[in-house]
């Protein structure tokens, strides 16, 4: 929620001279995101967003995000697309950072989204994966199953700091869920992070996805159960079933689930708890001193693992 | 340089229900000033800003801000103008914070202004005097001379861990300044912060002048004063003539400046470093923990107190 790069006009002006988007005519640092630096840029052309990518996007991942949203748009998906400049660019540097300027989309999005927007957000979520396929670069999920070692390992000893009981929480999750992690699932490309914050709506409608920095390749239904998580959850905690019920049909309306999806379900959407719990927790007892924005509370995660590790079956989520 | 209050999609259509000003299209938080939170609202009917004024600006001078926009906008300045709702308010609450929904203006600051920019700068400067006239409202300069010694008080003992000397410099300036502060000259409106940040440009003509939340009843060379400061220091220190000459030339051709304004202009750039120093030095000093934003350095306008107090006449800035 922060501008870590400041970009002087000079500096814009040195930049557009590469790229045929028009004359600038306003261009303001916008509070997006948490891992980058980005600014809105209305030109006589139109609205464009320029994002400098901070150090935790790996300069070495951005062709495959870029190309990516290049394909998914191509596909029909309303995602950003990378402009190209003049000699055909899509990266260029912008203050030692790798910067990319990327078209902008219209649309708000939601704090508190109600099940007719859970299920038009599913939709969404399922027209990503169909138009995926094809694509042909790969990534591999590193916050998937291999990756919460080292995150346990980082944060076990002070878990209980946060909150007594989730060192134990975080170990019976980890344990649990390798031992029964589900292999052979339909595999392909996933947004890995389509919260609220990632979906904006226009009079109901979606009209665009966003931020594809943590995409990868990973089981579809994966995807599904980490918005089961961010989208089905009430501020108290509870699960609204009728909103989970709501993405589901959306999500199946345009691409089915198997069976081996229907029943890993459970497993998936713990799996996806314990790695924000993880990622969330390490942020918080780790926080970057240059960062501007506040570690989000990891507890909320944990009380959702808690609660999928409870789940015994599919139903339990509106299927 | 920060959004200090997040407000949802739910909260903005709440707010909108007593505003025409269409259907909103985007919302997105802005890194704008460092004392509010503000955010850009584009609608089926243009452009707006919401601003959430945050704890530094008073409540009880927001009718005072608000007010002097609409007169100055009236005038013809290029100037935000507030949006009253459908029952005839300038502001509401927010998140608890009291809030103005303004129109938006086109154009960009400059990091580094030009001569030519100066220029135009000034003459905009002066546009405001002018424009200013006649406006029925009245609010004390609080950085004036009679704030600095609250400010000189809450500084003094830790000013030399900042920089070696600055305690010295400090109270040095405070008392040769109130010494020599000059009474009697010109006075009305003035902006009081028109840094470069706060001028906008399109094609190198100024299209908008921002951020009137320090404007107050002052001498009007007191505001020029501070202009020289902020636009006419090169990154290395040295003070450009140039660029003040031409700034000095561009406020004369609108308003021209009188003997006494003209032999005060060394007190009074003093004057304005100081107060400067004085507000960066406390704030680094007394970092608030919730601000997302880095204090500014202060040491640069100590640099430039150092150079104002060594200033023998006007002539040597270029009048």
């Amino acid at each position: 929620m922060a501008v870590y790069t400041e970009v002087s006009f000079e500096v814009l002006e040195a930049l557009l001279e590469h790229y045929d988007v028009g004359a600038p005519t306003s261009f303001k640092g916008i509070a997006e995101g948490v891992e980058n630096s980005n600014y809105l840029l209305q030109t006589t052309k139109g609205n464009f967003i320029l994002t400098l990518y901070e150090k935790r996007v790996a300069a070495t991942d951005l062709p495959f995000f870029l190309s990516l949203m290049r394909h998914l748009a191509a596909q029909g998906l309303p995602c950003p697309i990378p402009v190209m400049s003049k000699s055909g660019a899509t990266t260029a540097q912008v203050n030692g950072r790798p910067a990319a300027i990327l078209t902008f989309l219209e649309g708000l999005s939601l704090r508190r989204p109600q099940p007719a927007q859970c299920h038009a957000a599913g939709e969404a979520l399922a027209q990503l994966h169909v138009a995926g396929q094809g694509f042909g670069m790969t990534r591999p999920n590193a916050l998937g199953p291999g990756g919460w070692h080292a995150l346990v390992e980082a944060t076990r000893n002070e878990a209980d700091r946060v909150q007594e009981g989730l060192a134990a929480l975080i170990t019976r999750g980890h344990d649990q869920l390798l031992a029964h992690w589900p292999h052979g699932l339909a595999c392909g490309i996933i947004h890995a992070d389509l919260f609220p914050d990632n979906v904006l709506f226009v009079d109901g409608a979606v009209s665009g996805l966003i931020d594809f920095y943590f995409a990868c390749n990973d089981a579809l239904a994966y995807d599904l159960a980490v918005m089961l998580n961010a989208w089905c959850f009430e501020g108290d905690g509870s699960f609204n079933v009728t909103k989970s019920r709501a993405l589901l049909k959306g999500y199946r309306r345009v691409r089915e689930l198997d069976a081996a999806e229907l029943a890993a379900m459970p497993v998936l959407c713990a799996g996806a708890a314990l790695r924000f719990t993880l990622t969330r927790l390490y942020d918080w007892l780790h926080p970057d001193p240059g960062a501007f924005v506040r570690p989000k509370d990891p507890r909320e995660f944990a009380r959702a693992l808690r609660f999928h590790l409870s789940v015994r079956s599919a139903g339990e989520y509106g299927i």
